[in-house]
């Protein structure tokens, strides 16, 4: 049975001054929406896969607005509730060379969605999927949001459902740091069977340790035991290189307490936000099409690769391009 | 002396979907930074004013656009206090025809003006000026925005500033209705000198009664009243009419227990919001050039019919604009 | 049982000048996916159907890039087949006051749907609905693509769904003129059960005469008689005028041998292509929910109305403007 | 023999706020290249005739950015000299309803076209042409550059074209006033064939007097005097009444001692500037096509019309569109 | 006598999502119109040469806009047919760092162009040329245009003028591939004066071979041979590595039995397509001009650089540019 | 006491072609207002400085925009006179890779500011600062516009004020060369206490020798001397190296007989144009910090790099931003 993917999150609009401006320099603003279970749906969607979106949006015009543009990124809104009255926003400003991009937020936890109770997400609709994916901000901005996650986790759990849990740490949103973050990510872990994080955050939000300096030799210190403590089927998670001329990633894949590691890639960026999901939706696409554990991390980090190239935090890539990038194919202009 | 008008209240970034779209049509959003306090100091500094603002803007990089803003419309930012997270928006999908404008908010009551304190607004900028508008939407979005407002209106009266105060009554901010917001606007009517109402605002949050059913007559039967009851040197307002294959407006005064109605206008709309704004700078203009009430309700009428004509809430109107329009000069081009 | 809406035709990629200007005045055109199918389904989307499009589009980014539009009127793409090369484009230039709209074709006759063989509809598709909508364009591009909407529209009432055709009549595509064109049509006026037509194609394509010469006259001389001859349920349109200072429409059901007129619009234009679809898919709305003949009319009329403020072909319009513009109500901002 | 009709005059650059907006209020401005000269030859390019255009423009990236644009709109620039450093600009803030639009020039007098000499023009290019266009503008900017053109008039009607010339006087390039422009209108009206002016130019420009009140009693009482004493073949103008709900325009001829009127159209506007060089590129062309006065002076009215509806100074209109507004038809769409 | 170049061959109209976005990432596209034919001419004419196009082009709003922006690089259309009713249109996504350009056509074998016959072009044209430019594209799309370019050819080079060809092989439009393509190719290139082609086209389209195995050896082992075979007065070309970490391109001429390379030059890339016709027009400048074959292959690499440099299709690099391109100048700006 | 920075200077109108295209390409121009004198005030204002700007504007809309503009980046404008027409303009056309950005000017001489008078320029504003900046090209325009700047320079020396001269020297504007401006230069470097200069302006302007091959031997050799010679306190400068494969740039600091060099940074560019007056502003503001000399250099060269990776000449860039890139951080997004 092919699968058809849920994702549970919060959708935001994004908001973008044109051109490398500020806000100051200009008087229009681009927009999309987007959030981790949006882009990690586009990316999956864009590969041939059904999906929906389980969130709450507000019952107004910029709810409408929402729906309509994940539904152009081919994800599916029948599981969406339309109550509340805000969506969570943020405006973007990109940086240049050694100016740094800024992200400014307005006020998330009133959202519609960080508002909504257990009673918007209908049992009907975690039953109509196969897998769902779950990150870890919505674990962040309010106990009431935190606890909804959960429970929906749960209850996906109990039916059947293949998990996934991209730990997305946000320092800003957990005003009691990693001890108040630890024991709501070890809840989550223990439901998931195919997780996104990196050795920082099994040092940082889980406390672990280890002698090794280097971070591959970390990775492969700590990453298969957290497999093996959470009963994670496979961890993946890429290694990002800023201090180089260029930045450079390389994906990694933590299954069976084996850790392979993809290529490295030196990288383009023309939109950096939400290039962790392009890379955990290749990752899930390969691994439900079989591919060999070399394969699947060659394939996510592909997927990563190119959602750096994309417009947008949404992942659009087609397998297509995947395949080319993988073999790094040299063309000028496709014709 | 020349006088110096402050004004306190809210801005907020308005976004707008262009031309005539709506938001689900659009991948970009013209914006803006208004308020009445923005707005009435706008028009006034467009007609020659010194004027300063007094607000709290979000100590991030909205805050400073809106300043940034503001200052380009030649009101000044030197008393606005930096402090809080959020900005109050509001996104419009412009009508056309039939097809009404609509307005969506977001969460204003977190925003960093709603959440200010008294502490904010320092006694030394109201001392630096000779007069200060009110709004009041500042009454009505919540309790402690409410109180703040109320004092900082008292302390600017017993220094012998000259008040201004637009009754601005939004239904939907007030749960408690009409009851509940009688007692606040006597409180600031009471402090007021000149005030923006019309008879619907006397009948309806003052409770008064009048047997008349023309909109004229019942603003004479019941605005003078007003005046009196509040001790308010001048009450302006205008009588619309949307229902005529054109819409109209005619603007009047009451003063001195007396009621001038302007010529009536056919207004042509480019951009409907602030107007009544526009109108009522035009009056503080023409009541502080000291020119007759029958001229002070023509010019204020005037500059409110041409706030349609014009881009954005904030009235950007000149004087000689304003005196062609009264003289209704038909010229195709200046040039 | 609540009606699940299908349609079957064309989509086209319209091209527009921006800001009345011509093709040559520009360097940027924007750009939306339309067609009838696609406008009546995009009207029901939005008063709350559930809609799907049987077509076929390029397999290519164009053909992506209209699916993906398609969603985000909310209506279902999962019928969509993908194959062939071309997709047909219109490139508007739209007209201002007494200068008239041009409209330039690129070769729709090589585009993925005029190419589309009967094997591209699936009769799995068919069974999914309740209703099918068709257009008179399709019979007339070519006689391979007349073939097929013919066999899909027999194939569709066999299965039992409600039949809708908007006769839709293009000259310039029908080089047998009127006398080509009659028995195509007589065939698909007997399969459908609601039909959109004037009293102008009952004289024109169907060869009907009638000693009236008011329109009104021969509306109510002819179109029940049509009707009558095709068993078809009920036939709707508009009378549109506009030699008078505004374009005004009146709308007009035909139902049980009887004529009911709605009142009288005059109507401001944003778009005008796409306003017949949008008066179509509130006739649909309204008749499934089983208004009264009048109340139909009317809503259908408002609907038909509200299509001319919106831009794009696509409807948009929510069940709650309908409800303002048929009470006409007067207001200038919601907010 | 076929006309080939040059011109001789200024080309400005012309900026403009887009969307109705003041220059303060965006942070883009639209531009196009124009001038009386440049629009005179671009309605005659559009109705079929070969045009020519003389004038100097700076020898940088504007002057050759203005050629080819000029080359867009269907004029050659053989003839065009490039010199000098300079090209004339202005501004448009289009106005809106009861605000006029107001127009900023930089400076021209220094602009590569009034630093030209005689010697810029070569005799070459007057002899390649059967007609030539002069703008009363070009009398008025510099006392070198009124020389030059009154010179290159007496070469042109030496080698025999056919003169035609706009009186189009601007008050403010006139430092001495009517005085000092008589005797200079004098000398360019007694070589012209075709003449663009009104009866208010007669009584400014030239001083004469009429006791008649209403302005087509005016245009007969004193345009053909002026025709007679000049030895003008035609005079053509328009009657432009702005004090209605809606503009109109009427427009005159004036020919072997007779006043023809043609019907009044009223006007909707998009673009102002330029109109009576659509209306005198109509008359031109009609003229040459060998129509009745009646006939002239309805197709030099109806181009006059349409240039309202286009973008830009430039006329655009084609021969088709001005048949079907002197016909006062009614289409929708144009498809 | 200074050259009059012509050129044969299809405009198309160039469709881009800006921004490096795709199709269904924006609304709007920005458009240009070029083709081989229009990009060789302009390059050529922003050099100072005259030139005139032979083509037709659709009898409509869209070829009427082509012509004009042809006319607006310099290029003349008097030679220009306009007939049939469509344009060659393609829809380009430009690709960024690993993500390659994609583009889509639209169909082209029904174009204006593609259906035009031979008496479509006047011999009077030919006539006034002493030189027309012929691209391998016409020899491809259909039969009917293969055989009405090759006539073209014949009687250009029966008239005298020097005739130039570039290869431009594109393998999906030839179903017969090499094999097919060969003959033709060899009637053409029989004809020709000046050839564009590399190594490549010697081997896969005529079938050479040679044992080197490096480019430029291939270059010297072959082309002297085909321009001996085919009396081809000069053949140039470039050589271009992608897979170093910046692209770089060198040139070569092929004159007289001898081969000449240019210096190396590492490319930035604004615009990729057109660039070879930036190239060769650089080089029939360069030879125009008795340039040494040294200095022929620098300016045509140069002209060839620059194209990358500037957007659009279309050349449009001055002669001082080409000049400090060469020179290898370093100026930040020029002021 | 805090500073309170004026600048004295032209205010000049950029217009742009937006997107690396030519005026010839587009069809819409971005614009902002800059100038040197805005420029360094601007960069302080983000800074945290109070500052005013002396000017003379046009009285028109496009000197009204101007103040707007001036004031949105912080700066005031209560100094600036209206008065006279035009206003200073250029129009720059961005290089890419190869291809030279190129800039045309229009006719400053006639300018506003280049005609105005001392008169225009209060001592009441000169009183209300600190310290006042200079630049070059106010010396360089026109023989009036020259000594008025340096009498004001006297006028401010002579109240006290410090005084800042950038010197700026254009080539183009001085017909006498050097030796013309000599000892122009010579009188405003004897009233500066803090000069922008390199060891090219020691070389050229006032005519100093040094065996020294090497930039920075120069610098050494020269510039102390100069910093003598005038009486300055402190010379700052950048040394930009552009024939890397990226350029780079190091500022240098001459105080007290030492030069002292920051480290060498690489530079990605946004924007160019007026990255010298980022440079001295942060200069400036590092001075009146009270920083060491070291720390003076580095944050000014770090304030020159940032300035190169904003929009816009007038630079906006924050202290927060500046210490991140003297401590060379790395992030990809702050959220």
């Amino acid at each position: 049975m092919k699968a058809k993917i849920l994702a549970f999150g919060e959708v935001m609009m994004r908001l973008e001054a044109p051109n490398y401006r500020t806000v100051a320099q200009t008087r229009s603003l681009d927009f999309a929406f987007s959030g981790t279970s949006v882009n990690v749906l586009s990316g999956l969607s864009h590969l041939g896969y059904q999906t929906e979106l389980m969130t709450t949006l507000p019952d107004n015009s910029l709810g409408y607005a929402a729906a309509s543009y994940i539904r152009s990124l081919g994800v599916g809104t029948s599981a969406v509730s339309f109550d509340g009255d805000y969506i969570g926003m943020y405006v973007l400003e990109k940086g240049f060379g050694t100016r740094i991009s800024e992200v400014t937020y307005s006020n998330r936890s009133e959202s519609a969605f960080c508002q909504s109770l257990e009673s918007h997400y209908s049992i009907e609709y975690l039953r109509s999927g196969t897998h769902i994916h779950f990150c870890g901000i919505s674990l962040a901005i309010n106990e009431q949001i935190r606890e909804v996650t959960l429970h929906v986790a749960e209850k996906a759990k109990a039916l059947g459902l293949t998990l996934s849990f991209d730990c997305n740490f946000r320092p800003k949103l957990w005003k009691g740091g990693y001890e108040e973050a630890r024991p709501v990510y070890e809840r989550m872990l223990a439901l998931a069977d195919y997780v996104s994080m990196t050795e920082k955050d099994a040092m940082s939000i889980l406390g672990m340790e280890t002698g090794a300096t280097q971070r591959k030799d970390q990775v492969e210190a700590l990453l298969p035991k957290v497999a093996q403590t959470y009963s994670i089927a496979a961890i993946a998670g890429t290694l990002r290189e800023t201090n180089a001329s260029a930045p450079t990633i390389q994906g990694f894949l933590v299954q069976e307490g084996r850790v392979d590691f993809s290529t490295e890639h030196s990288v383009a960026i023309l939109d950096r936000i939400g290039t962790g999901d392009g890379f955990f939706s290749g990752f899930l696409a390969a691994m439900y099409e079989g591919k060999s554990s070399k394969d699947i991390i060659e394939w996510a980090t592909a997927a990563g690769v190119l959602a750096h190239t994309t417009y947008g935090d949404s992942p659009i890539t087609t397998r297509s391009a995947i395949e080319k990038c993988r073999q790094n194919q040299q063309v000028d202009v496709e014709r």
